[in-house]
């Protein structure tokens, strides 16, 4: 029954705590616009930054046997908590490819960089020292400083993108990079790419990392590796669920995706 | 077996969807210095506030059900959000006394002020008209003002109580209020009190009603109405309880309490 025709036209499923993961849904859309995208929210338990690793391996368990009852060809793991705390351990669980957004980034910002990598984050991805490890495995010369940003993520949520309390909480967590000198920055949270011109403007003449953009073309590549890449021309298209509260997450989604989606569907993980 | 003397020596019951209700267990502690608290934060599930009706009523009823099995006498909601959504239902369920921080906010605000009433909370407990319906309901003249402040409890949380971006916080949400001169302002939500002296400043000459102080007076009249109050002399001990993470809980209990509390329980809701 299951030949690769009809696992190649499954669907990408993407995963995140809550919405910020539809900055990397918005990416995968564009890179390979063929595919069907089930994206989960889990709504009802967000934030996992502030949670412990256990708590956030269960719940990432969780997510992906959901994703697995919607018949998902690969997983990406759009949460950098998730993908700091419970990619190893999800990969060696389950058979389907799951990717997160950490390691493309990493790839990125060292294919970028001239010596001096900074990394933001929420406190459990910093914590985890996850981009960290990753950077100094693939190359010990680089200078890596990093900070965790808490306040960034309520305020994109408010829709505070820029304006006065925005500048002086950048300037708040990232003075010390400037002062350092960083020659490239990884935002290692869905959350801040909305921030990225503010960011920029701050810091001036830096390499922005979006991890975004970067784990949607990792999955490319390996969707291609498996020959698993939809057969499709015709547009794919998605399905959108969460585990609590329709009503913010559209909102949301207008403020991420620039468009207006389906009602999501309320799921209980 | 189970005769008055023993029900008086058991212990309050405090929850709080995470670790703001310390406030409210403060003012217990000051107000009825004999009696055994037991504390359950459920940091696994926080926040409540951008949560559904659904959701919190279910979180909240799992929350009781636990303090039961620690045997307390009553219980004292201290998340805002979980009064305003679910304490009727959880007094429609459970047969001891459960009340909350609204209604005891609501009777302060209406002794104290002279016709306008400022409301602040969270998404949920704004929206939920809680606070609004308890005080139409208790006198139809009073003017009042409502505004959510999503920035404030990650503000708190952050440590940063004072300073620039907390007064410009302060004043994008608290301009509207001042323009309408409102004489009174209820703190709804169990965060706000660590921000009660800029807000002060910012608003000038209103009067600032603390729920959680509130709800410690109204808990003490329940308990004599009972004839509940404990008969220990000796100075009562707390117990402390978590759904996650016991590494920042303590840090933030130093924040709130100011003093150390012993290692907490990791409990499974």
């Amino acid at each position: 029954m299951n030949n690769f025709n009809n696992i190649r036209n499954q669907p990408i499923g993407v995963f995140d705590s809550g919405i910020g993961g539809l900055t990397v849904l918005a990416e995968i859309e564009r890179l390979m616009p063929g595919e069907n995208i089930i994206y989960f929210g889990d709504t009802a338990r967000v934030p996992y930054g502030n949670k412990t690793s256990a708590t956030v391996k269960k719940f990432s368990v969780e997510n992906v046997l959901f994703l697995l009852e919607e018949r998902v060809k690969m997983v990406v793991v759009a949460c950098n908590t998730s993908s700091a705390l419970a990619l190893d351990y999800l990969n060696n669980i389950f058979r389907i490819p799951i990717i997160g957004v950490i390691e493309s980034g990493v790839n990125k910002a060292l294919a970028v960089t001239s010596g001096k990598i900074g990394i933001i984050g929420t406190k459990a991805t910093i914590e985890s020292r996850a981009y960290q490890r990753n950077i100094a495995k693939k190359n010990k010369k680089i200078k890596i400083f990093s900070k965790s940003c808490p306040l960034f993520v309520p305020l994109v949520e408010e829709g505070l993108v820029n304006g006065e309390i925005t500048k002086k909480t950048i300037q708040m967590y990232l003075e010390s990079f400037k002062k350092k000198k960083i020659d490239t920055i990884i935002l290692g949270c869905t959350h801040y790419p909305l921030l990225k011109e503010e960011i920029a403007k701050y810091l001036q003449k830096v390499n922005i990392v979006d991890s975004a953009q970067e784990v949607a073309s990792h999955a490319k590549d390996v969707l291609g590796h498996f020959k698993l890449i939809s057969g499709k021309k015709a547009k794919g298209n998605n399905k959108f669920c969460i585990s609590d509260e329709p009503k913010n997450f559209t909102n949301f989604a207008k403020l991420f995706l620039k468009r207006n989606i389906p009602e999501p569907k309320i799921v209980n993980v």
